[in-house]
């Protein structure tokens, strides 16, 4: 068989590659069928005029690319082409990555889980995973540790030891792909049977996941200090999930005498544990920091929890659980099967971020950030201070604000979004009965919204919230 | 105050870096205490002889990363020291990203699970990356689709349409985090009160999981062609986990007229399910490849999933499940609000690495590789052809070799030990008892060997089998 390749020298592409593509198409289009007999090398080299070094490079490719078969004394046959994966080169019409939803959304929007994204250090991260992927790190690419790559659950550990307190070593730290993943897990290393306290109001993902895999959840009511130990006590619970750093949504900063009480409460039974969830320890702007409950716990029955969602990017999903040392035999009986949920590309990328330094600065200068965004909306709501009181401040990245009068949060929110300010009702956050403290009470995140756009936002809310 | 900066002009670093370090250094170690007052930024320029605009640099870096603090017309103070997030610069001696274990393997593991990274696209992979970060393509560290991105699925969703007849459209799938993962998902979305039935024997990784969370996980035999219909039906199961395409670890291809029984049986009960494992459908080596159960199911029975774990690289911690349309609505009730387990930037690699054609040539020249191999183990396996019947070749990436004479598991195992290769015994994989067809049975997985190691390593066996 001859084959008529057209060939074009003044064109970019080499000639071996024109070659591979016209024989490829053929075979794609069925002009040449599977089994059908190619010529040589040479014989294709001395029909075009070609040196057949060029042939073999694009029979080689051919070759690689599963389009032809070469049978040893035989010569090139054509593939069956059944066999080959073809996919439609175009993607439809108008598709993007992402589809970005066009709704009209409020002005300005307070949402207290936003995080400000302008101030993130793209340029070190991208050279970061540049770097990352240079020379023939090919190991990147194969399984690694099904915990989470040990540099890195050192450099967390690290880090965990010198800003939070906590007492953990890497083996006792396990990486996932975000917090609702590490809830899964936890709750598998927990089993089954148990009973779950969560402080009400409570973060509601948390709440959905426990109990959406059947954990038995009962909501404990808080005082001004956080989950009270009597309820929690009365309540038959033998697990507490409790973010004394800065609860979510009530803002409340637990004092050391209350910590020492819940830790009490698990020392005082067998098999008890604390889940500390300290989703945003790292932004407090004024006094020092209470270091972790897990640094207070003596007894081995504190599990951390923590994220780089925050704190880095929401879409950096990566996660960290610091199980006690009695748990850890458990897990890895129970889970130490599961593979990471997290890529070692991925891991290698926030390693050299942390061990670099990067993180230790971003951390500083995002809290230097969020602290002026901060004294912005306290600045901006100090007109509402005769009928709004407002708590959880000084921490965080939202505040609360309570009508003193008693005007509902449906009305609140609703002059709100007249003006185009969407604003948060607290009581989408109780997963039991309202107990009373936060009723009237609404969510003022600032973490997203630009100096300007607090300003802007809380003179709107002056004009019609009075 | 007057602060004496030693300043280097011949330094590479620049004046106003220099004053930066010095200041914070000064901080750091507690010489510049908290509140204390820092010079103007003109006083200070005056003494060093230096310009303004230097002085103002660098205090503009103190501050945005929370060092000192301005206060307006009284001038700049010394933050909190407590309050900065300080890390240990250095890791510990020794520390590395990623800790190999060095022991000392055999000369030749024939894995059941390897893969060949080879001839991972490493530049290309490494260019998408880099796209993916260039410009101010912010968003991408943004919250994503909790589903995975639209485009992304739409990717899927093609790719598996034409290569493997599945019939999904983007809305149906749902990206994550790898096998275990989903399959978390999944019990949630099919309800705790469910009798699942897996082949015996199986992918054990599976059964772990699933038995793990509390489902009632029942062994069904098979026959040559599958899991055995009336078995399946007198098990009193209501979800069926089945891997058609290739059977792990017994490489049986079902073949249509068993798969149209199965999808008999689900649509026979009442909410029932067939969940289609297809683990390394991509791999076929001869034949007209069958296409998948979920593309001959009419009535909405089959769930499908699988992952990009062997057709890329087992870290792209990326897999997918497609949903029949009526559980849709079940999964956006009790597992909707999950975020997703892959990061955005993750997701749009991949989507790049599909659309731009790579994985399609990435696939076939992969074909074309493990085929070689294929080939090569079997013509290795030739000798022992009278005492070992060989199964499940032509598709996937490892065959099974059963002693005809009855010679034990452990025994053939410890004999290839002593020639330093590694072989696996299929009762591993067992999940109740064994069946009789697959005694003295093992696995010889070639995805990661060289040609020349298969040539080595079936040598050996040839004279320690005999």
């Amino acid at each position: 068989m001859e084959l008529m390749i057209p060939l074009d020298g003044s064109e970019k592409r080499p000639l071996y590659e024109q070659i591979y593509q016209y024989i490829k198409d053929e075979i794609r289009r069925g002009r040449l069928k599977a089994g059908e007999r190619l010529p040589s090398t040479r014989l294709l080299a001395d029909n075009l005029k070609i040196s057949r070094c060029t042939t073999q490079m694009a029979y080689e490719q051919l070759l690689s690319e599963g389009y032809i078969e070469s049978i040893p004394c035989k010569g090139y046959f054509v593939a069956g082409i059944e066999e080959l994966v073809q996919m439609k080169r175009e993607a439809e019409p108008g598709l993007v990555f992402h589809q970005e939803k066009k709704e009209k959304g409020p002005d300005i929007d307070f949402s207290p889980r936003g995080v400000d994204l302008e101030r993130f250090p793209f340029n070190t991260w991208r050279k970061i995973t540049k770097n990352t992927l240079v020379d023939d790190n090919k190991e990147m690419f194969a399984a690694g540790d099904p915990q989470g790559e040990y540099g890195l659950r050192a450099a967390v550990g690290d880090y965990l030891h010198t800003a939070r307190g906590v007492h953990v070593r890497p083996e006792q730290i396990i990486i996932g792909a975000g917090s609702e993943y590490l809830w899964l897990l936890l709750a598998q290393i927990l089993g089954g049977r148990r009973r779950m306290a969560m402080e009400n109001p409570t973060y509601k993902q948390a709440y959905r996941v426990f109990s959406g895999i059947g954990m038995e959840v009962v909501p404990v009511s808080m005082d001004a200090n956080g989950m009270r130990p009597g309820e929690l006590e009365e309540s038959g619970a033998d697990v507490a999930y409790v973010m004394p750093g800065h609860q979510y949504p009530a803002g409340i900063v637990m004092p050391v005498k209350r910590r020492q009480e819940l830790l009490g409460w698990a020392v005082s039974g067998e098999d008890r544990y604390l889940i500390e969830d300290d989703y945003d320890s790292e932004f407090r702007y004024k006094g020092k920091p209470i270091p972790s409950l897990q640094g207070m716990d003596t007894a081995g029955r504190v599990i951390y929890i923590g994220t780089f969602s925050k704190s880095i990017a929401p879409a950096i999903r990566v996660g960290y659980l610091a199980l006690p040392e009695k748990l850890l035999g458990v897990y890895r009986e129970k889970a130490g099967f599961y593979a990471s949920t997290v890529s070692r590309i991925d891991q290698n990328i926030l390693y050299q971020f942390m061990i670099q330094g990067h993180y230790e600065r971003h951390l500083n200068r995002m809290r230097a950030v969020y602290k002026t965004k901060h004294d912005g909306l306290l600045a901006g709501l100090r007109g509402l201070e005769d009928i709004f009181e407002i708590r959880g401040e000084h921490a965080g990245l939202h505040v609360l604000l309570t009508h003193k009068g008693g005007m509902g949060e449906d009305e609140l929110v609703k002059r709100a979004a007249e003006a185009g300010v969407k604003v948060y009702g607290l009581s989408g956050a109780l997963i039991g009965p309202d107990p009373g403290i936060f009723a009237s009470t609404l969510l003022l995140g600032y973490g997203r919204l630009s100096l300007e756009e607090i300003r802007e936002g809380t003179k709107r809310l002056n004009a019609v919230w009075r």
